[in-house]
């Protein structure tokens, strides 16, 4: 039987989740595992579970701003914090979801394609021109992220996976569910790393 | 020039800070640093900075009642969750700043004794009987726990600690400054480990 695929859930606008998506498929081909990519947007999960952003409280804010891009470096992953941040990412999630569901992979790189663009290079994804020359850059034609984005059944598909995502318990990205354990954070990725290699603990 | 001490701060009440007072002094010791323990009360700083607990919010504490054994056996730190949890810690963390303010070693060997009694005995350490006793086991004198508690010059220099921490950027614990650098969290061990190893990154 084949190992259980991760489940690696994240936001288009959250810097941890960023770095993670950097690691996560290095190491679980390493154990031969594969990931299954889930785009949520952590505001919706938020407003059902009461929690609130990093960035809301301004000591923690103070503070993460500054672990962010150490975390990046400690990491080995490039970043330069966007303005602006945090932004909305509802957009290129339906987009991901519309790839994601007729090719895995394509979505996956379609993810990463908008992470790195947004995170190195400042490109504004809640920007609906910034996102359809994203498209363009993807090979995506004229129009088509607008269209993706404007669609209800993308807009349904997006929140039908928020809504199982917080029955599924996650609260925050990136949230890594492993053989039906939940990790939480970039920097749960040492035990990930411990689980895969020797089993639970 | 001797190298500067490690600030650690540290609720009692707190699995992850308990976790972290396990291993900072060796860490701290292997690379020629002392630790200048500080007890806060986490539940202070929270009405200062509007953060509330992760176990307040119910999807959270779920995951982190997971999460504080796993990482106590990712890190080979014996705990067992106790019951009532949390629990108020003032007067634990007065008794420390009075022990501290003439000895720092027996303040943190105070503070040693409380926490591994509290996550791996289940001592309630907001039981002012049950906080007598640890003082006994320690060599304090009949009623000296209850004294300190309860006098003035103890509830404000902890009220003074508290403030201070906020106004260094203390939100949560445990709290380490290293060389001015905050680290917040148990998991960014390997963080300092590397900033002691190298230097800044």
């Amino acid at each position: 039987m084949a190992a259980r695929p991760i489940d690696f859930y994240f936001d288009f606008s959250s810097p941890y989740a960023y770095i993670a998506s950097e690691w996560i498929e290095a190491l679980a081909a390493r154990h031969g595992r594969t990931v299954s990519w889930r785009a949520i947007l952590l505001g919706a999960t938020f407003s059902t579970t009461e929690l609130r952003t990093n960035v809301s409280y301004p000591l923690k804010r103070e503070y993460v701003m500054v672990d962010f891009e150490r975390s990046a470096r400690f990491a080995g992953v490039p970043l330069t914090l966007p303005q602006p941040f945090p932004v909305s990412t509802q957009n290129a999630a339906r987009v991901f979801w519309c790839l994601s569901d007729s090719d895995e992979a394509r979505g996956r790189q379609w993810a990463r394609h908008c992470l790195r663009a947004y995170f190195t290079r400042g490109v504004d994804l809640s920007d609906n021109q910034a996102l359809a020359g994203l498209g363009s850059e993807f090979g995506l034609e004229d129009g088509q992220t607008e269209a993706i984005a404007s669609n209800p059944v993308w807009k349904a598909r997006l929140k039908g996976v928020n809504d199982a995502a917080v029955a599924a318990g996650v609260f925050g990205v990136p949230f890594f569910v492993v053989d039906g354990e939940p990790f939480w954070g970039n920097d749960r990725r040492a035990q990930i790393e411990r689980w895969l290699d020797k089993g639970p603990f």
